[in-house]
């Protein structure tokens, strides 16, 4: 956004309480120890707090009980992390319109919604159907067929609808499986760079509105994500496994095929999950997982298995020392 | 395929037995739970065995023993999963031929089979040689000098020939080693989606026939897969490691370099594999890998370390109560 | 390199001493075990000791202890692998000028520097500054506004600069943050083929000088690379997370976010970091990772862990058959 705004107005626009001058101006924003007197910065992690004494930014957005810790303007916010994502998506917005690049190769038959940007060297092949305001990053392919909703993000390199990894074991090797289902991806989405999301075999492999998926995540054939659940970096997820709404999947997650997670769970990175979850909570853990607090007790135990096993010997020494008492 | 076929017409080309009405005509295939009149399901997983009741799909390809329970059309096949890959492949044939997209960048100098397809912004780099009936994905790239078979299918967003990773430390820093290697891909190869491959750094990487490849899978310089191996997605296999014939690499595996696998080998998903096996079978785990039998037992007591803790705990207390009663 | 060169040329040029015909010419590089009289080979691994005896290489590169175990022309080198780096750089070198693909898509505000290669399909978008003599592979993306050094080597289908994954929760689902950092990147850096570094959120993502990223690795916003480590396939970082200088970090690993690992770590492969490492050394672990020692010894007792329970079984017994005595 030319221009930015000032405080008064953010404090206005966004319902935060400002303490400080009304009229500043703030066109950019910033970190807290990189502030400018032009900026705005947050305060979200009590771990930055000390950084709060020497920083230069135009205005800090906080919380009530840090609000003291700054002396220069403040926007008091209940969740401040929020209330930044909201002023900082105002002060940066990219005034260019949307286009479409001359380098992107749209196929004629693809039906693409308003206000769409698509980068160059992207792919919208035949019969594709995208909504209003989405964003095709640089690159990205989206096959034969697939559809997705409004307010979508694709970043460059992300393949969606490539054939699932379907075949038959013969005699003389594999035959594949015609892979004929689509992908269904809903408003509000996130695909991340070089992320993969292959076509369902039969039906379609469904991704909910408001789903956020970073890079390098594969999806594979028939997958349900719930509304609202996020993936980070790197997870695998194989063939036919749903997860409910708002799941937390950590980074480098490793997810077994034809399982079903209900809502509201979070599994912490790295973990490897082979079976059904119907209880809310969060589950960790890599042989393979369990719930987080009985990981974390396995993880302790087993990081001193070498004391117990010392503990093992002196009783079997003992034990052995009082037989030959007897 | 247009216009479909008749029951009687399947059942004599794939050599299956018809129990229903020859002059049903199908002309697609459609999943047990979401059946249709004119399209043809398969029961292979006994999982799935109750949708046959309110099954609608006009006929389903079934083993004998299960026979009895679907009221409507059945094909009866030795092996209903193999015998639903051809009838499917039939059914779905596309009928469009070949074409190299006009947004393809192949190069004067590369060589391509009869009958190949190339996807939008694919680059097919200087001296590539395809062999016939291969298709090759939107964005995929096939780096200079690479070969490959008849029959292959490259999946959006892969990357074949790529630099290995080599270099060699010096007082300034890394020195790359040239790589001058190539990759040899077999015939009826599959390459997923975004996955690479790169080029050997002085003999080839090697890809036998028939290999499966998913997607996000990364197979480093030198690497050799044996016939009819299969790698499911977001596996990384680091340099100059040998997989034999028919061995099936299962999701997010880990694999040591410079180590080598017999034929007839199984990786359950998350294996991290460090040294030769030399014997066919299932292994496992993460710490790293062992027979599959062992590690489920390692896991098993594995998670119940807390209570071996405590009744060793137990034991201390007791032995340490007898001693002061001596 | 055209023509080649003779091994007195290569023994002066590269201070290495030769022992055989100062006349012999040699045009290419090649493997110890398929050797030919117009290439050079070198040992650097004693593993491959053995291959010298029938070794047909036109001259062979190798340590002075093992000099007299082959029979042809030898340069003798202190470090053989670096020597061969140099020697193989410079027989291999492309004497075709470098050229940016006409099916590149270079923004007109982006800078590149002298004698830059870029693929086709690359996408340059706006702002972006490249330095002299980089090779950018085919399909790869540089997100507007990236910066990178000189004689860098991005390989196809890399994505740098692609939107951190950034959102801040909300009642109504997640909010988006803006990520308006950037990427910078220093001189000599190599990056893999499908590999992905998002853009900071604030401030900048910062890969050093002389870092070597492999395949497929994800490194998210703001993370920053010490000059000169190195990262293997299919590693992800999750966010703010920092390693010193001269690190390696093996295939597979995952990193946690906004934890600092000081100069001169390794990290074995498929290792789980998730806390600060203050001290140089080797580190493994997927439970999650410790000191390199510590987790061999972990390993080797869950291994051995089912005996363990067998031991407290026996101890128990024994216990009660002692009590029932008393």
């Amino acid at each position: 956004m030319a221009g930015g705004a000032t405080l008064g107005e953010l404090a206005q626009q966004f319902d935060l309480e400002l303490r400080g001058d009304a009229d500043h101006r703030v066109t950019g924003v910033c970190t807290l120890a990189n502030g400018r007197p032009d900026a705005l910065a947050f305060l979200a992690n009590k771990q930055y707090k000390k950084l709060l004494a020497e920083c230069a930014a135009g205005a800090v957005i906080l919380a009530e009980q840090d609000a003291d810790d700054f002396a220069g303007n403040r926007l008091i916010a209940r969740n401040p992390y929020l209330a930044y994502a909201h002023v900082a998506t105002h002060l940066t917005a990219d005034d260019t319109p949307a286009s479409i690049h001359p380098a992107a190769h749209v196929d004629p038959s693809a039906t693409l919604g308003a206000n769409c940007s698509v980068g160059a060297g992207a792919v919208i092949e035949a019969d594709v159907t995208v909504g209003d305001n989405c964003q095709i990053g640089a690159n990205a392919v989206l096959c034969a067929g697939i559809t997705m909703g409004a307010r979508c993000k694709v970043a460059p390199g992300a393949v969606i609808g490539s054939r699932g990894f379907g075949m038959a074991p013969s005699p003389q090797g594999w035959v594949d499986v015609p892979q004929v289902g689509s992908v269904r991806i809903g408003d509000d989405v996130e695909i991340g760079a070089n992320t993969t999301i292959d076509r369902g075999a039969l039906d379609d492999t469904v991704i909910g509105n408001g789903v956020k998926i970073d890079n390098q995540v594969q999806i594979a054939h028939n997958c349900v994500l719930g509304d609202h659940t996020a993936v980070a970096g790197t997870v695998g997820m194989a063939g036919s496994t749903t997860f409910g709404q708002r799941c937390m999947i950590g980074g480098a997650c490793m997810i077994s095929g034809h399982i079903t997670v209900c809502d509201d769970v979070v599994l912490t990175g790295g973990t490897m999950l082979t079976r059904d979850i119907t209880k809310p909570g969060m589950y960790s853990g890599g042989w393979p997982a369990t719930d987080n607090a009985s990981w974390r007790k396995q993880v302790a135990r087993l990081r001193r298995i070498e004391q117990l096993n010392a503990r093992v010997n002196t009783l079997e020494s003992a034990h052995k020392a009082d037989k030959n008492k007897l």
